[in-house]
């Protein structure tokens, strides 16, 4: 059972906001869907947009302008928020760890474990209630994600091989093993154990096997977080060293706002149209 | 003097955010605009874009999508406030009326007269710093709004003659001397005198002689506010006995939000492009 809060005409679609009691969290989640206008009983590709820290689907879904190249390419495209939610969800005084930054993992942490299950729902929960209440084409999905969701979206790319034809990221999270957003939120979440956390980054994952078929990236080059924390080095490195093919794009004067994602989407979104054609 | 409180680089130009101390207001004032790159020297088209009840400069600035066909087509976008606001400034409880309803007028009843000059601010003030401050041809400029804005661009425009070569509205309040909204503003600021108001009505100054080459209008078939407020066939008449040429598109399953605004402001900015071009 979902909940529809909102729908709106746009761009030759629907912009939809739905709500549902989430098994895996324990709370109610809120998402956006937007779907182009399409003929009765066809399919359409899923992409899937992660956000950054202190986002809901909100943020993206008001300033990330990719209806228009949604209803263009024909492309659904999936918001999801960024953890739950909620006066009993615990929560931290900081904008980098508890609610808004649920970082897309499983927690084994108390008293973050029993909510905090944003890998399973977003890797689960969330996709069947996609495949069960929208048009979607199951069978070609794309995933991208901006900073925190950068991170969610390559690391459950690489962690669902063949489930995502199309994977790309603006200002990524590359590796939460080098950096002090990783290392606060994982620590708190995941535990000490850093072996635990490989599962949760994508150089380790890369260097430890997984494979996609190719990554988009763009990355602002006047990012306040470029150096410190997103390190996309870390990243070409370790692609280098798998033979993953990938596209990273240093774009001069950008900053890490949604300025720049809306900038480069259009960009994003036809790449992950080509690849969820084929 | 104007303050920078923030740049952004976005879609191949600049998107400023400035604040002044009015002259005009009493108050310190807060305008976005988008400034596409251009060669050294070059000055570029300007399209004012004039928001509505309870907005500030940044709904249209994040929720706009105006930024890349202003880029394509080379023109400055300039998006003011709707009224002063701090709490020296008079304000009502209400959403239509006081701090971001400024309805575009010269305010004469008490306790308005003293901060609600947005009819001089627009037209006068800040008008002077764009040329001064900005990469500006004055000499080519477009006024577009939303609803109450759609309003103020309309009257600006009559009362102005030949100052703006293109005129369009999303959604605009096309005569306040026939709606609640109209009625409530105009009493509280203007006074019960309705004569006053005709200056502030575009019907009404369309009947008085105001003229512009043409207007476009679109409008949300789906608006809640269409019958009691907006009521498009007023203007439609008042174009027909005036001899205004005036497009005004309905736009099914549409409502009055920034879904609809953003889907149809790239027609409206190639309409002022091919006018502002001559």
């Amino acid at each position: 059972m979902i909940e529809t809060l909102s729908t709106n005409r746009a761009f030759g679609g629907t912009q939809g906001v739905y709500r549902h009691a989430s098994a895996q969290t324990g709370t109610p989640m809120t998402f956006s869907v937007f779907v182009p206008d399409h003929a009765p009983g066809a399919t359409l590709p899923v992409v899937w947009y992660l956000s950054g820290l202190t986002c809901t689907h909100a943020n993206v879904t008001e300033k990330g302008e990719f209806r228009r190249a949604c209803s263009d390419l024909g492309l659904m495209f999936v918001a999801p928020d960024t953890s739950p939610r909620g006066s009993d969800v615990p929560d931290d005084e900081a904008y980098d760890f508890g609610q808004g930054a649920g970082f897309y993992v499983d927690a084994t942490q108390a008293p973050w474990a029993t909510h905090f299950r944003m890998r399973s729902y977003i890797e689960q929960e969330l996709p069947a209630i996609i495949a069960a209440q929208f048009p979607a084409d199951m069978a070609r999905q794309g995933i991208m994600g901006h900073s925190m969701g950068g991170h969610g979206a390559l690391t459950i790319a690489l962690r669902n091989p063949g489930r995502f034809a199309a994977v790309s990221a603006f200002a990524p999270i590359v590796s939460p093993l080098h950096c002090p957003w990783g290392d606060k939120a994982l620590t708190g979440y995941i535990g000490a154990d850093k072996t635990a956390w490989r599962a949760y980054d994508a150089c380790a994952l890369i260097a430890d096997g997984a494979r996609v078929p190719d990554i988009l990236v763009d990355q602002g080059g006047a990012d306040n977080f470029l150096t410190d924390q997103l390190k996309p080095h870390l990243l070409v490195e370790a692609c280098d060293a798998a033979g993953i093919p990938l596209t990273l794009t240093m774009r001069e004067g950008h900053d890490h706002s949604y300025y720049f994602i809306s900038t480069f989407m259009e960009g994003h979104l036809r790449w992950h149209a080509e690849r969820l054609r084929a």
